[in-house]
């Protein structure tokens, strides 16, 4: 199948030699310079979003934030300039919600389909073809789209309609971001008590307070092994998108909130691209005391 | 051998069973009459904690709080008052860390061992035998008390010294707390942008928003199945404990204290009766919608 790949960073670029690897015809295209290492598998290289979509069947979106996806689709030279008429555009970055059901909606009355498919899985995921992928959109484009999700992706699923993938996404974010806090908290209290953090972590796994978080993250703030991982910097980008999705929604999310601010304290004191679980660091610096003692 | 139990409602009385079950002559104590069936079992009722102190080698005290564990203790006809040499006492209240230790000490002065060793799983554990207990002493102590604890509870970790089993407990309070909190962010966040929550859920098994929380409690939030389980007004006491232990310590336990508030939100409409993943509702009144539509 010709497909399209407009978006070449970390994520981006393992993503599209999946599809190459998967044996299809990748039309690429990137702010910058397509990676040559892309061109030499067989990628064409597109100098723009237009031209992608104009030889593709399938075009798929990998950039940082709304306002390029945005671009990509509606700006001079972007997507919506080629005729569009049965392709399917499939937005897999993380983005607001609400925003990706107008796209979806103006892309529709151009005679295409829409969906949105964000990730989990990181760098690590998108190099091991591992990513979980949440998908917003119609069931049966979700149908024709998936074997070549399931090239990049393993846990994927369908959550509901446009923007719903987005949603599981910022969902996912919230409950990965609170979870850290509270690990954070519980341990930061348990070192300042004088027990041993090490050890009440692991009398608390498999009773009802474990999780991947405590699992992971909680070995990561005993053992001092902030190297990302996920970097902080995209969680505030992410806990963003809750926020201004709460603010739209006219809903109250306190701990999101809180959370936020105390991702904002660990970049004021220059941990903005240490892993989340770094978060800890937060606390440790409001009570000069660190958790491993 | 000749145990005493102290505080004999809903969780002490099964755990006082499981002992008698086990062999041992129990001396039972609670504040008002000794519960007839575990007379029946061979329980012989004591009229004060003093006299089940002067008659059993090792003395278990459940109690609702710091107070009563005070009380119990050093009261007028408290454990105390009795000749106390090479006995032990084993609080398993859930009761402050920082208090636990002053008593600890005291005991200790009057020639007798201490272990704090609080338990989760709620009244289901303590019937089932299957709580998990969370233990703080002297080694050496621990392992001749192990084989009546394990009568109780199954996941039986010595995690530090005196105060650190109860200091466990109160991470492991925090911990469960702020996990439904976050579950309940991400779940109303999900049903207030328009996607189906239970789908939700469903898609963030399995990876990193992972938890036994998720799972358990946020199902109960999509059914509507609040009945206990554990109730709002407990985990209140275990969150005061927590923010207590947190002023005494010069900690800053920002989410801690916003989970009591949305505790007391839900506390303040009648639902302290309710289990804890109740907390959703707090939620709900602020945004006037329901998780599940």
């Amino acid at each position: 199948m010709k497909v399209g790949f407009i978006g070449l960073g970390i994520m981006g670029t393992p993503m599209a030699e999946k599809l190459i690897a998967g044996g299809h015809q990748l039309y690429a295209n990137t702010l910058h310079q397509v990676p040559p290492e892309l061109v030499e598998k067989g990628a064409i290289a597109c100098a723009t979003p237009k031209q992608v979509a104009e030889q593709a069947d399938v075009i798929f979106i990998m950039v940082p934030d709304t306002p390029q996806v945005e671009e990509v689709l509606f700006a001079a030279n972007g997507c919506a300039e080629a005729q569009l008429k049965n392709k399917i555009l499939v937005d897999m970055s993380s983005i607001s919600p609400l925003e990706t059901k107008a796209f979806a909606k103006r892309i529709n009355q151009l005679g295409a389909d829409y969906l949105d498919a964000p990730v989990s899985g990181g760098e690590v995921g998108a190099k091991q073809g591992s990513l979980t992928i949440m998908v917003g959109g119609d069931e049966g484009v979700f149908g024709r789209v998936k074997p070549l999700l399931a090239l990049m992706g393993k846990n994927i699923t369908l959550v509901g309609g446009n923007g719903d993938g987005q949603t599981c996404k910022v969902a996912n974010q919230i409950i990965v971001a609170l979870t850290i806090e509270a690990v954070s908290e519980a341990l930061i209290f348990a070192s300042k008590a004088g027990a041993d953090p090490a050890r009440v972590r692991e009398a608390l796994m498999g009773g009802f307070a474990s999780s991947r978080i405590l699992e992971v993250h909680g070995e990561r703030m005993i053992k001092r092994t902030f190297e990302p991982g996920f970097r902080i910097s995209l969680h505030q980008k992410d806990l963003n998108l809750a926020l201004q999705g709460a603010k739209s929604l006219a809903l109250s999310l306190p701990n999101t909130a809180t959370c936020q601010e105390l991702f904002n304290l660990c970049a004021a004191n220059g941990a903005k691209d240490l892993d989340h679980s770094a978060l800890v660091q937060a606390l440790e610096i409001m009570a000069n005391h660190k958790v491993s003692g």
